[in-house]
This record gives C-alpha cells, sequence and structure tokens, in this order.
C-alpha cells in the first residue's frame, strides 16, 4: 500500500480581496485524486515574500508534493520565484533555456527587461515545459511552481504530472438519497465504525443528500455501498 | 488607521478530494474587503480533529478574525463543534437555546439523536442565528464558525456580520489596457515605488492587462492611478 500526498500553495492578494475567484484548486483536486495523490491541505497566502516562504518550508517538509500558483509573471508583485529560491537556500539565476524561450516568443528585439526576469529560477529548478505562454514554471526537489491563470496552470500541470509518482488510488462511489441526512446519521455512524478503510462523507443537498465513500480497497467499498443501500431500502419503506 | 484582519478555515475532505468546487471563499472574500477587513491567509483542511485544531490555533493567536466552513451537520464527519471545543480547552454541552430551535425546526417528536448532536456547541459559545436551516453555527471569541453549505454560509455570515468591527476600508481602482503587462512593467515598479501606501497588482488576460491599485488613503490612490494613466498614454502612442 502507498499512500502520496500533497499540498497546494495559492499565492495572490487578488483571490484574497476577492477581485479573483481561484479555479486552479478544484481542476487540481481532480487531476490528483485521479492520479492516486492525495490533496491533504491548501493554503491562501499574500504577495509578501515571508509569507510563501513560510508556507512552502512547512508543506514541503509535511507532504510528497507541494503545488504552488501565481506571482511568475514579469511584474513587481511577482515575486514567487525569488521567495521558492529563499525558501531553499538558493538563488534565482538567468536560465538560459528559459532566454531562449522568452527570445523565441518575443522576437530578439522585444526582449526587454521585465520579460527577461521570467528566465530568472533558482539555480537547483528545472524547468516545466508551458505551450500556451512563455513564462516558464519549474520544479524544485518536491515543489511545482506555476502560473496563476488557469490555462496555463493547468498546461504547466499536465507537463509537470509526466514526472509525478501517484500511489494507490482513491475510488470512490456516490449515493444520491432524498432523505435528510439526520434520519441516516445513526447507521452510517454505525457503518463507518464497520468499516475503517472506507471513509463517508454525507452531504446535503436541496431536497436530499449524497454520501461519498472512499476508500482505496474496492472490496471494502463495494461491501460498504452494498450494506448502506440495505440501510436506505429499510429507511424508505418506514 | 485601523487595519483590521481575517483568516479562513474552509473543513472539508470534498473540497481537497475535488468532488466540491468551494464557493464561499470568494464570497467571503468581497464581503470583508467591503467591511474594511482584510482576508490574509486561508487554509483548506481535512476532516481530521488534529489538523482542524493545528489550523484554528495557529490562526486564531495571528489575526482578529477567524472564519471556518464545514462539519456543523448532524453525521459522524461533521467533527467541527467538537474540535473547536478542544482547539480551546473547552467542552461541548447542550445548548438549550440551540435545542429548542431544533425542537421547533423538526416537530418534538422528529429530533432524533443525530439532529440533537447539533444542539451541542462549546460552553463559551454564543449561536448565529440561521434562517435556512435549523444547524446552528456559533462564534466563540474571534472564531465564527458556520456551515459549509453556501446559502446556509451566507445567512449565517450576514448574522455574524453585525457584530464585526471593520477597519479602514480599502479602496480599489482598476484599469484595463490592451498592452501585455510586460510592456508597462518598468514603468509600474517605478511607480509602486513612488507610491509606498499604493498596493498594485498586476493581472494578465487574454487581449490585454488589469492594473488593480488599492489603499486605505484615497489622495494617494487617484494621484496614482493619474499617474499610471499619463504612463499608459505614452506607452500607446509609442
Amino acid at each position: 500500500m502507498s499512500l502520496v500526498n500533497a499540498a497546494f500553495v495559492i499565492i495572490g492578494d487578488e483571490v484574497l480581496s476577492g477581485r479573483t475567484a481561484d479555479k486552479n484548486l478544484n481542476f487540481l483536486a481532480i487531476e490528483l485524486t485521479a492520479m492516486g495523490i492525495n490533496l491533504k491541505e491548501v493554503r491562501v497566502v499574500p504577495d509578501d515574500e515571508n509569507e510563501i516562504i513560510a508556507a512552502v518550508n512547512a508543506l514541503r517538509k509535511k507532504f510528497h508534493y507541494v503545488f504552488t500558483s501565481g506571482g511568475i509573471g514579469p511584474t513587481h508583485d511577482d515575486i514567487t520565484s525569488a521567495a521558492i529560491a529563499k525558501a531553499f537556500d538558493d538563488q534565482l539565476i538567468k536560465n538560459l533555456e528559459a532566454e531562449q524561450i522568452l527570445i523565441y516568443h518575443y522576437g530578439a528585439g522585444n526582449v526587454n527587461e521585465a520579460r527577461l526576469k521570467m528566465a530568472f529560477v533558482p539555480s537547483k529548478a528545472s524547468l516545466l515545459d508551458n505551450p500556451v505562454s512563455s513564462a516558464p514554471g519549474f520544479i524544485i526537489e518536491n515543489v511545482i511552481v506555476m502560473a496563476g491563470v488557469p490555462k496555463i496552470f493547468q498546461a504547466m500541470f499536465f507537463a509537470a504530472a509526466k514526472n509525478l509518482i501517484g500511489g494507490d488510488k482513491v475510488m470512490s462511489r456516490e449515493i444520491k438519497i432524498n432523505l435528510t441526512e439526520s434520519v441516516i446519521a445513526k447507521d452510517l455512524t454505525a457503518l463507518q465504525k464497520e468499516f475503517t478503510n472506507v471513509s463517508m462523507g454525507s452531504y446535503p443537498f436541496d431536497g436530499g443528500t449524497a454520501l461519498v465513500f472512499r476508500s482505496i480497497d474496492i472490496v471494502s467499498l463495494e461491501n460498504a455501498v452494498e450494506k448502506m443501500t440495505q440501510i436506505i431500502d429499510k429507511c424508505q419503506k418506514i
């Protein structure tokens, strides 16, 4: 049994002020779950070097992978690369491959100082392919640094995904019932105690409840679902 | 000058697995910003008592207010109230007001054990009005504990908002330009150095850049926007 976990650091004043609604978390959560990587913690932090360093350093020691979004563009508020370098006691160096990509993208005469800033990444980092724009993301040890714009974030994630190693996949079954959750709560608690390797979540919606059972063990999962179905049949007959 | 800040803890395996896309963060961020409360950190944690306690205790000492969402319903996976009680070295007691609300909502004969579980809140907590459903949210010291379902989260937030004290409001101005951000990056950096009390963000979108200037000082804000407008005019004439 191999369990692989991850954390995600969303970097951006614009998410905290409400100007921008983050769209990357749900995408990342779905993709990682499908790969057998369990997302276990997310933090949203401001464009503040100390806060970025503190979050990345706390999480990279605790989880197999840490993903970040935001702050790798050409402007003064893009401080992620510098913060990540400091978090690793590393320094920013001009990456020649990144410089070539920027020159190719903008044309040799148009690579100004701001654009060239994006070629500076930590010395120990490897670049991530970015087919959408030319701003490079990168990987340093177990930290994957990506852009905040969803289209670019997604392209960089798929580039990074080739090198990620997933663990046992968590499978899930969802049962929707037209009962409020408090009607089946007691039986669900008993079932959860019986199946300790199946995580059972209960999510109310207008007019009913969605029960989500999750496990890496398919046999336990199916048995738990079968028993739950019997419980529901009984409740609905009463 | 009075600056008030806050953090938000989203509690829920379903957000981390990707089953549910959180909708509360953006709502909370917008509402708090409008009230002069600066959201400075967000964490998403699983339905795990130790993780909830660690996040709430780290954040309630650091920020004026901490909001939480999720995990206050009737089922076994709703462990937020118990975790919050532990975080405050408090215990869960049956709140008689909450019990009355549940009895009124479900009818005296229908308040089963699971439903009654929702009447148990930390002894030091005050209830939050919840006009949508009868599950009570609560406030304990500077921590505001709310439901995860957006409609209920919002109702509870407006109930809590009456007692929140905001600080100086951060005002913002947005300038949309049809230039990529790397064209104005250098001038923007210089302008940021000139106006240290205006925070300047630059957000690329397809076909242009949104510049967002934010400050609690309206005069500086307007002056910075004026200067930026001149810079843009110059760039577009070149």
